[in-house]
């Protein structure tokens, strides 16, 4: 291959990358939702500017007064551990003993829970002039989210590193602000649960969800009954020294772990070990597939409750958190149909339905769980008439139900509209809010909605590939669940999230640095940049449409295209943006006619390249019709600016074959949409009307 | 900053990326070490090209026949998920149970020893045929050894992945190939040495030399003496089980296990606990520094013996490895010589200097060993008189130590010449042989040189930059110790090591992944191009000067240019070479001379751009007068250039004048070297002579 080729190629790439940079750059312009170019997130309650600059350097030190305890040490020092990172100064690893002299400050008033609760005071306030910063916080955890905040305000210019002048009085809206972490479709070791407490930390959540038992696999050590773990997990689960480890790494950065075993359904793998809690004889197998499944407890034989009791007693001992999760999802209750004891039961009892066979079984369960000390949270199947007023309703289908909810007197918290595993913009989920405006509740029936999580699902991310489904857009959630709730500002949450994104790579997260890594062993080469052209403008496809275009199994290996491409296609957003500017003749979006061509040029001729590199990687061969409708796609778009540009207006009959085209480009291939057809559309169509911006 | 700028740049960063992949391109027009396009690495003792090839598909199984166990089929299993993961097929758990039906036959005799021991078996043979592979080994160890030979031999082009027919035997060189990783200047947590060790098995590399303790840092938990650790590691420490984990996981990839405890010197942080060991009063604190320091123990005294004979006592029971390695290097004897006490001994027994005072403690602790059943190795330094023959010589300082222990008859393993910290290149690590070609021992003396360990001391590694040291280079001081001495044609060895280095990836290696991440970090941007164009071209310093011109501690960050910098640079590398083959004319590096000049474009336009980045970086403002070298290094070569293309001579005042301008840039900054300086020099040399070539 000649280099020149690969100079043009490269060139076309880093197009969609430089794009990226100057659009921000454009809408710094407008209005910020903080001051002085702050990129905090989330947005903190109050942020009000003072004169004066802190400077950061080699003499930085903390102090620390009032109440101190080892737990505001870690987390002194880790911040320590990370501006030093940032700025490549050497900072010491003891606290100043001088208040007076300290660049930083922290005081708090007490401790806080030991073990985190959901009525921890996580409020603090900071504020930095060119003295000193100094921290207040009612509790440690407190002072844990402001040390957060004092890192983000970190910024720098020729004379150095520092921070602005700033007063924040901050506290979050919802007290539960959580992740979900499906650990059980596809384990995740040690390493990436710790990697993605640092993340969750460092964006202020407060909820680790760990979903630990599915069909597919059952996550935890149980020293009462081994063969859940030994015979329904492939060897890999959790030992109850790892949860216990990754209870107190969460403990230590203020985050509630909340663990989540899914009853009655969802429960394939406990039956390998135990076939005598199903409703049908067995034998069970692991289930490797992707959907609902049949197997589900038997809710009508003591066996069932006497096995749970021992568990769940087990499983309450070794989670301290003060809530346990219960699932109680997707229970289509076909074995019970066709069992005809368990039939013979609901005759019995005066059980009308399945619906009210699994109430039986809740509280049953219910009884269990306040045995030993526990609160009940369960997906909202479990909201029926007898259920007491201190369980959980945790809504995923809709808002509809945590209202509904919520008028009853239940606490609730919404995961409706942040299931990350579906592959929707950060922008989509950051409109979602537990308590929109236009709520219907009274201000008491609000007080029930406590907040609300992120739920990652993992039937298709591998350790390699999950923190690109987690990260950044959680971050967007984390600010919807911590922030004022007229913090709203969608280009500003962007322009922030990029910020914030790079600032959570120093946790080790993996979101942006295993995105060459899975294109270069795609394409067995380190050429990538033809590949990295098509990826940058691909999304997955939405929803639950990937398993029915692209079936896999538990077992098959997440290393494909649709694996690499991550949701959001930043290069698209800004292709679009640019587009609709110039369409709409703001005047500063008319620079961007000569980027909008280099952009479409660039992928007319990675679509080329690409042909010869999927001959050489047949792991790719899937994507070529996709390399094909770039390219395509792309030279449409560079007709359609030819006639804009020349103010030749195209003809219908042009117009239409092109829509056309586009229409038959932007179904999916390979599990990957194509997302810079919308932009390219509009261009069409513009092209072929009268129009006296032109 | 204008789109235009940005495209430029990136032009010129993927130049240097580029040339990598032409050259090799180039090369492969060369005769080659192996058939076939093979990528074998190390290279196998023999390989015979067979006519036909086997497909890779998703019908790809594997079956066993003759021994097989845990440890086999757990080899298997992740061998077939690694194949998996780069062919995107979805491959079965499960062996098959028809070995004429499955796609690779697994043969071994018998088991190997289930603690991997210096005289494994490694040897094996694998077959391809169009019908099947079948890989036939002695021991389980061997069939491991295979099972990498089978991923590497993996090939694709538009029909699919496949293996071309092939026979190979194979056996390693010598029995002894490790990597030494010092875990206590700076710590590496378990995930760091489970990558690492993964990476040894797929380059056959197996003894893992685990440097634990030092004045920096005590690293491994003592249940006898708990100060050890709880006072000597900040924390940073390995369980006991832990270690177990270690060793469990190493013996599964055959890889031995031998422990380092370096007494008498080298020991502060066993004095911060126990300060009555040592040779002066204390109290002691951990090491900060780097060097060699004075606190060494008091070889006097019984006290000190009875704690060492409790203390090996532990640790020869926690680490199963026949081998126990005392360190005794770089103690100067200063504490010794000022302490009363300690030269009152010396007169008393007769021992005349500290060396032989050292001499005394290493017999003392040879027979602790003895008794717990452990062989001794230590460094070179501990070479004397009474040592007894099973001791083991590890030669640091040259081959000369090596030899002379051979002739004495003692063991041997070299690491002079594999000093992978020091940031030589490749090249020259895998010229160091252990027994070179102009060898004066004899057969029979030459059997005592057992092989050899590449040495990652951490003064200067961080978790995050650790690999980048470590790998690729490993791989080709690997080939040195396994392949037989006559393969030694560097410009192969290069070319191989490209597409081993990548492979290494999928492994969660992150010599490649992290650079990026520190750029990003370092320059508080998405745009690393400019950046990433110089950190290209620059090599740390190489030996011991980094310390010297940019003293740090061992709490400093590692997240300077200098750390995202790597050694042996591929840009500098291939420059070079396009340099020498235009000069000499070669006819096929006439095209070169255009890339040549794009190239020197390139750094010289990132040179300015990089003048603008810095002023938003401080954390980068060390790398000013680099950026500006860069710049001017290249508009020099642009004139020479200009020279050389138009035939016009330079004059020699105008080739003075330059030499003198690039002897100032060539000198270090930042503890970074610009390393295409001496090809630069060689255009400017060129540019001022009358040649018959031009």
């Amino acid at each position: 291959m000649k280099i020149a080729n690969y100079a043009q190629l490269a060139l076309l790439l880093t197009y969609s990358l430089s794009v990226v940079s100057t659009v921000p750059a454009q809408r710094s312009i407008t209005a910020r939702v903080l001051p002085n170019e702050l990129n905090l997130m989330p947005v903190p309650a109050s942020v009000q500017p003072q004169p004066g600059r802190l400077a950061i350097t080699n003499a930085f030190t903390v102090a620390t007064k009032g109440y101190a305890d080892d737990r505001l040490r870690a987390n002194i020092n880790r911040m320590t551990r990370r501006l030093a990172g940032r700025t490549v100064l050497t900072l010491p690893l003891e606290l100043a003993v001088d208040e007076n002299t300290a660049t930083l400050v922290v005081q708090c008033t007490g401790a806080a829970n030991p073990v985190p609760s959901l009525n921890e005071d996580e409020s603090y306030s900071l504020e930095i002039t060119d003295k000193q910063a100094r921290l207040n916080a009612p509790t440690v955890v407190g002072a844990i989210r402001g040390l957060e905040t004092f890192l983000q305000l970190l910024s720098a210019d020729r004379d150095g590193y520092y921070l602005s002048g700033v007063r924040i009085n901050d506290r979050p809206r919802f007290p539960w602000r959580g992740l979900l972490i499906d650990v059980a479709r596809h384990f995740q070791p040690l390493d990436v649960l710790k990697r993605n407490l640092d993340g969750m930390a460092a964006v202020k959540l407060n909820v680790f969800h760990w979903h630990l038992s599915e069909d597919q696999g059952f996550r935890v050590e149980s020293k009462k009954f081994p063969k859940l773990h030994t015979m329904g997990s492939d060897g890999l689960y959790y030992t109850q020294d790892q949860v216990r480890e990754i209870i107190a790494y969460a403990a230590d950065r203020g985050i509630r772990v909340m663990p989540e075993f899914d009853i009655p359904g969802h429960s394939t793998s406990w039956l390998v070990g135990y076939p005598e809690l199903g409703s049908a004889p067995g034998p069970y197998k692991i289930e490797r597939g992707a959907g609902i499944f049949e197997p589900v407890l038997d809710p009508t034989r003591d066996q069932t409750y006497k096995f749970l009791d021992g568990f769940l007693g087990e499983m309450a001992a070794l989670f301290p958190d003060a809530y346990l999760h219960i699932g109680g999802d997707e229970n289509e209750g076909k074995q019970w149909d066709r069992n005809p004891q368990i039939q013979a039961f609901m005759k019995e009892k005066g059980i009308k339905d399945n619906h009210a066979l699994q109430a039986y079984f809740n509280q049953r369960i219910l009884k269990i769980l306040q045995k030993y000390g526990k609160k009940m949270i369960g997906w909202e199947e479990i909201l029926h008439g007898d259920l007491p007023k201190d369980a959980v309703i945790h809504s995923w289908r809709g808002p509809g139900s945590l209202a509904e909810a919520a008028r009853k007197g239940y606490n609730g918290i919404l995961s409706a509209g942040y299931y990350i595993d579906l592959i929707f913009p950060a922008s989509q989920h950051y409109r979602a809010d537990p308590l929109p405006a236009d709520t219907t509740l009274t201000p008491d029936e609000a007080k029930h909605v406590l907040g609300g999580e992120a739920t990652m699902w993992s039937e298709w991310v591998s350790p390699d590939t999950i923190d690109s489904r987690i990260w950044p857009r959680t971050a967007a959630i984390a600010e919807r669940l911590w922030s004022p709730r007229t913090v709203t500002d969608v280009d500003d949450m962007y322009r922030r999230l990029a910020v914030i994104s790079r600032q959570l790579e120093e946790l080790g997260l993996t979101h942006e640095k295993n995105y060459p890594v899975l294109l270069r062993r795609l394409s067995n080469s380190e050429n990538i940049g033809p590949l990295a052209t098509l990826a940058s403008v691909l999304e997955p496809v939405k929803e639950y449409r990937r398993y029915q275009v692209r079936p896999q199994t538990m077992i098959s290996p997440l290393t494909g295209l649709v694996d690499a491409a991550r949701p959001d296609s930043e290069a698209a957003r800004q292709f679009a943006s640019m587009v609709e500017g110039m369409l709409g003749d703001v005047p500063r979006y008319r620079l961007y006619r000569s980027e909008i061509r280099d952009s479409l040029a660039g992928w007319r001729d990675a679509g080329t390249a690409l042909d010869l590199m999927i001959d050489r990687a047949p792991g790719l061969e899937e994507a070529r019709p996709l390399a094909r409708n770039l390219a395509d796609v792309a030279a449409t778009g560079l007709e359609a600016m030819d006639h804009l540009t020349t103010g030749d207006v195209a003809t219908i009959m042009w117009r239409d074959a092109q829509l056309a085209k586009l229409d038959e480009a932007a179904k999916p291939k390979a599990a990957l949409e194509l997302v810079i057809i919308p932009a390219v559309r509009k261009l069409v169509i513009a092209a072929a009307e009268v129009s006296p911006a032109k």
